[in-house]
């Protein structure tokens, strides 16, 4: 039931950038659960992990070996490999000395993501039984089948792709993403790559990506939790031939840098759109803000709040339940009475207090929609930070009380 | 399907204070929705009320009323009186003055508090018009009345009562409360009256009920919302003839307030059994956290995740979800290789990983009881903290989904 997501757009490959397919028969036989990507000798790498303080053997794996010129990465689903203690480590670093063997590189040039169940150890035996295949199978053109590889419980692979021109050469600009709540059922979770082949330096390339990601996947939210394992990486391979970037400055930089917040906010938005149980897909705008974190309190205050879900799963336009939602969002010496709230483009609430010529029916139509904006105008200043959701429904609670049933 | 609630106990008379009840037609013709309670003059009082910026006009004028000798508390149900403006604060006032008129007080001297639906103006002539029978009706022996008068969408009544001997005189504490989610679909929700006749100085009286409400109104989530209308009022008639209490020292005080605070806990604990759609009561105790906050916060941090809320519906000892919840909850330089987590006795996470000796079916055990303890040790100090909730069922969903229709 995923809401306005649709088949995979065409993803261009990425010169530089290949990607393989096979199965270790890690939770079920026959199942594609491993991927491998290869980035071309030269390429800088970036990536953003949880600030989960239980994060996950991977995790900090890949953490470490982020700066020592990363060319492998190796994505097993099935299994999380976290909470699995020294044992789990131990698993995770033999998998990747497996494939830096294969592939004549240092161990530490492997990156490894897991994702899946948490809590049982990685077998890491059948991972490594399933390298030769997914090397062989490597390949430009793999990436939907890569987007499908590293599908857990989502309903819908999730891609990207963006092409421009750069100093008159194509630059491309393609990426995956899983995930479908911020933690699954029993499941770890939220995972995106992406590549391009244009030359960037890392801290560039880092600082992008940080940027891009506060704009996309750190404002999607679907049940609050935050995951043990969630990653996403950006990948330059640098074989379009165009100049490298080396800051954050000019025209080349700035096409560069919104076509990759672009896909990486398409990307970010798939997951939310196939959030467990989703029968809506609501974008939270909260403008005026006297600064960014008090827009963000508010955001959050209004998508996490499980009556305000379910008022959308119900299409019921309960303005009392968002008011009471800014109110409890801790924004210090709020004045509620220069409060505005908008579903699209109907005003229903201003100066605090139901807008005059607001009726029930209109608000009752925008909420019958399956794409909702809920937006606040808080008066205080001009600031604004615009945030992304789902409703909550019977299915998600089916899905997360039957998952291990 | 309320969680280990039976009928209401003795509730016993309290000397000095009074109760009537009414029917105003607020919602529903015929419905008790007017309760009002009298305390004899000399009667001290202390309030504590909702954080929400977005408070009902009757918070605002009960705040504003606590330190004027307050001798009345008007209580409606079916309209909330919240973000109605102006008209609603005059209406919250028009009804105080008729009440203190035919009492023959000042009108500063009424307390109101409104629970109902959010956003429509109170109908203050049908309040007024139901306030002789009211008073006609005031009785010390109307305490189960009152509370079932109070009550909105709560299934059942709730009310605790303890007598204690200070100086060799029997005193009583008498209290009720109402509420099924700190907000209730459309409605607002928590509010808790507790009387007493002691004599107790309001400076104490106000620092007693602030203390007693931290450890059970502010410790209870049902669903994380916190309503525009929560109050909490604590009244001292001092009609035992004990001597007064002037300070927080001595036996007597603490005797008394120990009583205070197991009946407020009573209460408290009473609106999570009721909680929207609960199938089990569940107690978060964490222990050994270098301050209350962190305490507090991986508490909030578990009671709150809908994934581990779903796990306790379907009765799954899913430790991964416990173990996230604590990671994601900000604690700062978090061990996880400290931590221990116990369902009831069963120790199922040690040293932050899978517990050796654990075996599944005594988490399922556990996890199949209606009351259920989630104990986090974190290893790091000797704060603890202790809260309560519930699990997150289809019933919630379809309660607060269907509330409106």
């Amino acid at each position: 039931m995923a809401v306005g997501l649709g088949p995979l757009p065409t993803l261009h490959p990425v010169p530089g950038f290949r990607l393989g397919i096979a199965s270790a028969g890690i939770k079920r036989a026959g199942r594609k659960d491993i991927v491998i990507m290869e980035a071309a000798e030269g390429s800088t790498v970036a990536g953003v992990f949880t600030t989960n303080a239980f994060c996950a053997a991977p995790v900090l794996l890949a953490k470490q070996n982020l700066s020592t010129s990363p060319r492998y990465f190796l994505i097993n689903t099935g299994n999380a490999n976290a909470g699995t203690g020294k044992p789990g480590m131990q698993a995770a670093i033999r998998t990747c000395e497996a494939l830096a063997g294969l592939a004549n590189v240092a161990s530490e040039q492997v990156l490894p993501f897991s994702t899946g169940v948490i809590g049982e150890l990685l077998p890491a035996e059948k991972v490594i039984g399933a390298l030769p295949a997914a090397l062989d199978n490597l390949s430009a053109d793999n990436w939907p089948q890569a987007a499908e590889g590293i599908m857990t419980t989502d309903t819908l692979p999730k891609g990207a792709s963006r092409q421009l021109r750069l100093s008159g050469q194509t630059v491309t600009i393609t990426g995956i993403s899983k995930g479908a709540g911020m933690i699954r059922p029993n499941m770890a979770t939220m995972l995106g790559y992406i590549a391009t082949d244009a030359k960037v330096s890392q801290s560039v390339l880092q600082a992008l990506l940080r940027e891009s990601a506060d704009l996309s996947f750190n404002r999607i939210t679907i049940d609050g939790d935050t995951s043990t394992n969630d990653c996403c990486m950006l990948i330059a391979t640098g074989q379009s031939g165009v100049s490298e970037i080396t800051d954050a400055q000019g025209d080349d930089y700035q096409m560069f840098a919104e076509a990759v917040k672009s896909v990486m906010l398409e990307l970010a938005q798939a997951i939310v759109r196939d959030g467990e149980g989703a029968t809506k897909f609501v974008t939270v705008q909260v403008n005026g803000g006297a600064n960014r974190d008090e827009c963000l309190d508010v955001g959050y205050a209004i998508a996490h709040s499980p009556l305000i879900k379910t008022a959308l799963f119900a299409s019921d336009p309960n303005w009392g339940r968002i008011l009471a939602a800014v109110g409890r969002a801790g924004v210090p010496g709020l004045d509620v009475e220069k409060i505005d709230v908008f579903l699209d483009d109907v005003c229903i609430t201003r100066n605090g207090g139901r807008a005059e010529e607001y009726r029930e029916e209109q608000g009752a139509r925008v909420m019958a929609q399956a794409e909702i904006m809920i937006r606040i105008e808080l008066g205080r200043g001009d600031y604004s930070e615009t945030l992304w959701t789902t409703d909550l429904s019977h299915e998600y609670v089916r899905i997360n009380a039957e998952y291990r049933t």
